[in-house]
């Protein structure tokens, strides 16, 4: 009984919007799970111990206590120092400017080790292990969402590189094109994030574009063009949605072409927000829109959907755990 | 002496102009070289025929007898199948069309096991051993000639993925740009490959724009526009030849740091026609322009030009050749 219970590993995937947590056991099963919105204000003090609450939660609803948890894992956006447990330039959280000791500050919350890796490459690995990805040695994870993030793995193992390795959306598709960030211009994101396509759809309407983007948004309830206001505008044949879309799956398209030129992996997985939600229809047409850019055409990678949806990232941080062989 | 002898092994690389051969001995030192223009007749058997005499040439420079060589390596363009030693559509191969069993044909001509690798990952595999490369974890190398190849190092092993990884000059770099070939555009081949900038430098002269390349080529009695005549045009100031080096040198910069921010490796190495005979100069102009492209421009990875070469792609191929353990 004892070696079963110390076995549970909890698992937290901070992101913009929610804090995502799961309690995974010894045959990686998810035994419970919780979610919260994550705080506004505070800053990253503020975010650790909403991230903790949010852990306990779901060992809570897994009918666990507390202390069974052998060992947490996260995953975080921004810079992340595996060997620390600090996060820095988390851009995507309020507050979050420069670097915190979050591994250490909920290592001693929740009287259990820590380790933190990037919220891609965690989430990569989860669908590797035990999500689309299962079979397959080497595999591209593609999250589109807000941006677009990567996560490698080869030959078994997740690639790093240098500590920044895999940012697929910032693949070069048009040289001197679209404005990115930081002075780069042309990423693929640039076209595909679903920040710059809102930014393009606003553009649009400010030059007197007819588009039912925000009427959709409104009418949801939402501030924001989310994945759910993308599909429903694409439902209803949006002229300024469906062209935007049309260039975001082309640029994805190059750019994970580009990719396989030069890696030539077993598979491409396709999740985050927009890919989930749109799913395996739009990772076959990725696969198409591949295909003229492949160098090796006559046997393109399969591209899968993510299978773990939106608890992949709180899986893959739970299977990073860092739990002792006893 | 018994051992040192056994230890020499044979190096041979397959160029569409040139075949190139070394003896190295066990210290990976050259102990002896030589050099023979590929048969433009006779298809792959009179490849394979001048591919030994050029071997055996090779041996006779350096003192030894055919008979010390204990194994031999090949590096070769085209699709290598490194498990049956067959090489099939080596395109820049007059000739070489189908499927030809290389490997079993030279290791009968030679009386030596022989291993078959793909050209530019041998050469990369020599840079990163003995060249430029030398001390760094993982490199890609970049090999500016009439196409674009590249070889990937990652964690000191190559990488190959399902056997047609590295395609670095088959990174899209313009969506909808430039045709390459089979039907793909915008590769960065179509912009830097000394091929294709050879198509539209006399596209241009057909244009009626004034370029001094075919006079240089006349000058030199060479048949193409050679890295050495691309030098002396970019030497007398011709604005053709300044405009398409310049796209060239844009289009791999763009490729190379979509590279770099996928797999952050510790070093660039550039080689090649081009490459070589450009030198360190372009190498560091390569590193200025990816900067703008990086995803972390802090920490730029090194670019160097190719230690090894004329001899890179032939010591390389030795280093792969099969000795057995004794």
């Amino acid at each position: 009984m004892t070696t079963t219970r110390a076995r549970l590993r909890g698992g937290i995937d901070l992101g913009g919007t929610k804090i995502q947590a799961v309690v995974i056991d010894g045959r990686n099963a998810v035994r419970g799970s919780a979610r919260t919105p994550t705080p506004r204000e505070g800053g990253p003090p503020a975010v650790a111990v909403a991230m903790a609450e949010t852990l306990r939660a779901a060992v809570a609803s897994s009918g666990a206590s507390p202390g069974q948890l052998a060992a947490v894992g996260i995953g975080a956006p921004g810079a992340v120092d595996a060997a620390t447990g600090d996060v820095a330039h988390s851009g995507n959280i309020i507050g979050w400017h420069g670097s915190f000791p979050l591994g250490s500050t909920l290592a001693a919350d929740l009287g259990a080790p820590v380790r933190i890796g990037n919220d891609v490459d965690v989430a990569t690995e989860a669908e590797y292990r035990l999500g689309a990805g299962k079979g397959y040695r080497s595999v591209l994870g593609v999250f589109w969402g807000t941006g677009v993030g990567g996560g490698l793995i080869l030959n078994g193992q997740r690639w790093t590189g240098r500590g920044a390795a895999a940012e697929i959306g910032h693949v070069v598709v048009v040289i001197d094109g679209l404005p990115c960030g930081s002075g780069r211009k042309g990423c693929m994101e640039a076209y595909a994030g679903r920040g710059r396509m809102e930014e393009r759809a606003r553009a649009a309407l400010a030059k007197g574009h007819k588009t039912s983007l925000f009427e959709i948004m409104e009418r949801r309830g939402k501030e924001r063009l989310s994945s759910g206001v993308w599909q429903d505008a694409l439902a209803e044949g949006d002229k300024i949605a469906i062209g935007l879309i049309d260039e975001a799956m082309a640029a994805i398209a190059a750019a994970v072409a580009s990719a396989n030129n030069l890696l030539d992996v077993d598979a491409i997985i396709l999740g985050g927000g927009l890919g989930t939600r749109f799913g395996q229809p739009f990772a076959d047409r990725l696969g198409r829109e591949m295909l003229p850019h492949l160098f090796v055409s006559d046997r393109p990678p399969p591209v899968f959907v993510a299978a773990l949806g939106d608890l992949g990232g709180a899986i893959g941080a739970a299977l990073g755990a860092p739990v002792r062989a006893r």
